[in-house]
């Protein structure tokens, strides 16, 4: 294997789900052209990104590098006084295309995991305490994972934040729309079971 | 969403195998780290392949760009009678790592396929045709896929190249290595008892 396609697949394969055979899919695709057409797009899309955006320093979203904080943390028709938790700016992203929230947001960066090594300080939590202890902030919803380790990080949160004063909520679990009971797993139906609504 | 984020996972999206959610996630994942660590090593590693890499103008596969014709065709231990047909440079990878074959190599760029509009012409016959003309190949072994289209495509080939004086085989289609009967497809199955050896 040549010494560049080596290296290329190496770094494509750190992606999110990208394993050694799709980097090397995704490599060969983009060498196989003679003009690298696709690969000069690629760059010139990664370069743009790279110098346009940054990370708001108020949330710990994606924004453009000239608007900090960001275009929702800095829009005075959002209730500041409801924080939404997330684990990553992707999930920002899903939550405000499904127009369910009107507050503000605050990016976990991960979530707790012992296997990982990611204990506290390495998602922003103190950030959040120090955003909660400047006052204003009423009710933090969690919007985390359903996973143990969300589960877990979710707990060590509330701890954390009820000891503050704020109110803490998690988004409801139970069946998904558009599902039904013959394809819902255990631990769903035991959720959906328990947070039953009258009706 | 930001600009320069949907245009970055719109180009990632084109990659094969990658859905625009991979893309997001890919996209999201780069953007999240304050130095944009990863995006960084991905342009740098995307740029070094750019500037080095390039097509061999013998078989069509992938080389350095001061070395054309690249290693294999350029290797005078290699039988250059007998010429493997592949269908992209992933597939020769995959055949020299398994070491199966001593011959050279022509890359197709594909396979015919009506339903994307890719003809004789958006492939490497021309070329190959042209190898087989200029004397020297005795055998040509299509290591193509085994899908519909791959089929077409290597009967087409086998009139083209047969009408020219040159044997052509196929790489035999059977039971994997390390499967079973009750695994098998009944297409698989069918060829493997077409193709049944005295044992």
């Amino acid at each position: 294997m040549l010494v560049e396609m080596e290296r290329l697949i190496e770094v494509l394969a750190k992606l999110p789900a990208i394993g050694r055979r799709s980097a090397q899919r995704m490599a060969m695709r983009m060498l196989s052209q003679p003009s690298h057409a696709l690969l000069k797009q690629i760059v010139a899309a990664l370069q743009d990104a790279d110098g346009n955006l940054g990370i708001c320093s108020e949330c710990g979203s994606i924004t453009e590098r000239e608007r900090d904080p960001c275009r929702i943390c800095g829009d005075p028709n959002r209730d500041s006084r409801l924080l939404c938790l997330v684990e990553s700016p992707g999930d920002l992203e899903i939550m405000e295309s499904s127009q369910s929230f009107n507050g503000r947001y605050h990016v976990l960066g991960g979530r707790l995991s012992p296997a990982r090594k990611q204990g506290p300080k390495n998602l922003q939590i103190p950030r959040l305490l120090k955003r909660v202890e400047d006052g204003g902030v009423r009710e933090i919803l969690l919007a985390l994972n359903t996973d143990v380790e969300s589960d877990a990080t979710a707990a060590y949160l509330r701890e954390l934040l009820v000891q503050r004063g704020v109110a803490v909520s998690r988004v409801a679990m139970g069946l998904p729309a558009g599902s039904g009971i013959s394809y819902a797993d255990p631990l769903t139906l035991k959720r959906a079971v328990a947070a039953r609504q009258r009706f």
